[in-house]
C-alpha cells in the first residue's frame, strides 16, 4: 500500500478494495461490517434491517440525465433494494463549498427530494456543514438509508452455485460515460445520458423468486467487472461471461472505443446485476423487463475468476479495476 | 436570504435553521423530516427507531481531546441517545483529499473504532470516496445511525411545561474552545480539551424517569443557547436560566472572555441538556453524576424566549446564534 490516499483508492477497484480490508475494516472490524456487502443486516427488536451509506463526489454536479441529489438517493435505495430490502428512509449530510449559489443548491435538493418520492422513500433526517471557499468542490453528499429485509429472499455470494444464471437488468456502462463526456474535456459529439434510477421495483420482483434469487448487486464504480470480481472472491466459483449478449448502447460502445475503455468496467447508476438457479432465469427475465439479458454463467473452478468469451470463440480474464480511468465518476 | 451560501449557514445558528427550513425542508417535506430533530423516528414493521446523520468538517482533524473519527462517531451515537433511543449500529462515508496520509487515516480510523467500542455500538456499513488535491481540506466524515426507541419515553418539545425544570450534564463550551485554541491563531497558553465523548449511558439513566423525562438535546453548534432557542420555538414557554449556576470551567470562561465569546454559544460535543418534571429533579441530577447542574426553570411567557438571570439581578434574552463566530467546529 503505497504511503498516501491516491485517487485509484477512490475509484472502486483493487486500491479501494485493499484501502478498504487492509485499513477500514482492521481498524474497525466487526461482524455487520465483515461482510462488505452494499448493506449490513441487522436486528433491530427481532426485526431485521439494513444499512447502507455511500458518498457522492461527482463532477459535474449536474450532467445528462441527472444530477447529484437525484444520484445520493438512487444510490442509497439500489444498495438496500439489491440486498433484498426495502427502503424504509434516508439520510443526507450535505458538505457545502461557501459561496456555493442557493438556488444551484435548492435545484438539487429538489432533485434529491423527486427521487426519493419515485422511489417511495423519505429522507427524514439530514445535516448541512460550510466549508470555506477552496476546501471542497461545490458540494459533496453523503446518504445512509435503512431498509426493511424481504423475508423471501437469503442473499449471499456462498448461495451461488455452479450452474446458475447471471443477469443483468439492462445496457451498461451509460452513467460513467455520460459524466465523463459531460466534463467536456473529451470534445466528443454524442448524446449518452446517465442511467441514475432507482432499482427497488427490479429488485422486489426478482425476491418473488424466493430462494431461487441467490445474489444480486448494483454495479456502480467498478463496473459489472468489479462488482463480479467480488462475487467471485466469496463464492468460489468461477462467472463466465458471453461478450455478445451483454447489453451496451452502440453510442456507449462508442465512447468507450474512443476513450479505450471497456465498459464491463464503467460505472452504472440504475441497473442491478443478478444471480439466480437456472429454473428460474425465465422468470427473472420478464421480472426485469425487455432491457434484461442473461449474460453468463456460474462454473465450478479450480481458480474462482471471471471470464468473458468472446464472439470469436476466445476467452480472456476479466480482471478487477486496476487504477482510476474515470476519477469522481460517482 | 442571501444568494450564495455562507460560513454563517453552517454555524448552527439563525442562518443553519433559515437554510434548513426555507431550503431543504421546503423542498423534501415529508411528516418524518419536519420536526426538525436531532433523530428522525419511524417505525420499521412494528418496532420504532430512531435515524440521525451527521457531517463533520473539523478544523484540524486532530484536537486535544479528540480527532474528528472520535467526533463523528460520539456525536451520531449522541443525536440517538438523546432522542431516547439505544444506538443500533453507525455508517460512516469519508470524503478524502488525495495525498491525505495513510497512517493518519488509519489513526483516525482507530480513533472512531475506539470509540464506537466504547458506546456498545458498531459501524456497521461505510464508504470512501478520494477528491483531487485542493477538493478537500484532508477529510469529511459523514456518520448515520440507526437506534431502538426507549418506550418508556416519549421526548417532544410539546411535553414540556412551565415550572420544568433545565439540568446540564457538566461543564460547558469546551469542545469549541478547544479546537479555537488547536488552531493556534490565538496564541493562548491554556490546557482546555475537547469534551468529546458518548452521553447514551446518561441518557439511558434520565430514561428511566419515564414521561417525567420531556426532551432532552446535545447542546453542539450554537451551543446552549441555540439548542434552548430550538426547544422554546417548539413548547410554547419560556426557558429561564440562571447564569451563576451554569457550569463552564475556569480556564473556558477566561478563553472566552478574551474571545469576545459568551460561552453559552461555544459548541459541546459530551454534554446533554434535560428537561424534566419538577419532582424528578432530585433524580435527574443523581443520574447524571456530580458534574450534572440544574441551570434554570421553564416558565409561562406570551412571547416565549430564552432569559439569562445575571448574578447581579438583571436578566437578559439569549437569542440563537448568529454569524459564525466559529467556523468548523465539528
Amino acid at each position: 500500500m503505497s504511503e498516501v490516499v491516491t485517487l485509484a483508492h477512490g475509484a472502486g477497484g483493487k486500491a479501494s478494495r485493499r484501502l478498504v480490508e487492509d485499513l477500514f475494516l482492521d481498524e474497525l472490524r466487526n461482524p455487520l461490517l465483515e461482510p462488505l456487502s452494499d448493506a449490513a443486516l441487522l436486528s433491530a427488536n427481532g426485526t431485521r434491517i439494513a444499512l447502507t451509506t455511500d458518498a457522492y463526489v461527482v463532477r459535474p454536479l449536474v450532467f445528462p440525465g441527472g444530477d447529484i441529489g437525484e444520484l445520493a438517493v438512487n444510490g442509497t435505495v439500489n444498495d438496500l433494494a439489491v440486498s433484498g430490502a426495502h427502503p424504509l428512509a434516508l439520510t443526507a449530510g450535505f458538505v457545502i463549498e461557501e459561496g456555493f449559489p442557493l438556488d444551484e443548491l435548492r435545484a438539487l435538493a429538489h432533485s434529491a427530494a423527486r427521487a426519493a418520492s419515485a422511489a417511495g422513500v423519505a429522507v427524514a433526517a439530514g445535516d448541512t456543514k460550510v466549508v470555506e471557499r477552496g476546501a471542497a468542490d461545490g458540494l459533496y453528499v453523503t446518504t445512509a438509508g435503512v431498509g426493511l429485509l424481504d423475508p423471501r429472499v437469503d442473499l449471499s455470494p456462498t448461495r451461488v452455485r455452479p450452474g446458475d444464471v447471471v443477469l443483468v437488468s439492462g445496457s451498461i456502462a451509460e452513467h460513467g460515460i455520460a459524466v465523463m463526456l459531460a466534463r467536456g474535456d473529451l470534445r466528443l459529439e454524442l448524446d449518452v445520458e446517465s442511467d441514475t434510477a432507482p432499482v427497488h421495483r427490479e429488485a422486489d420482483a426478482l425476491c418473488a423468486l424466493g430462494r431461487q434469487l441467490r445474489w444480486m448487486r448494483d454495479p456502480t464504480r467498478g463496473g459489472l467487472a468489479t462488482t463480479l470480481n467480488e462475487l467471485v472472491a466469496g463464492c468460489d466459483a468461477s462467472v463466465v461471461l458471453s461478450e455478445s449478449t451483454i447489453p451496451v448502447r452502440e453510442d456507449v460502445r462508442a465512447a468507450c472505443e474512443l476513450l479505450g475503455i471497456d465498459p464491463l468496467y464503467v460505472a452504472n447508476e440504475g441497473k442491478l446485476v443478478a444471480i439466480v438457479a437456472p429454473r428460474a432465469a425465465d422468470s427473472a427475465l420478464r421480472a426485469l423487463g425487455p432491457d434484461a439479458a442473461v449474460i453468463g454463467e456460474v462454473r465450478a473452478d479450480d481458480v474462482p475468476m471471471v471470464l468473458c468469451e468472446t464472439p470469436f470463440g476466445g476467452s480472456r480474464i476479466v480482471d478487477m479495476l486496476v487504477g482510476d480511468p474515470l476519477p469522481r465518476i460517482c
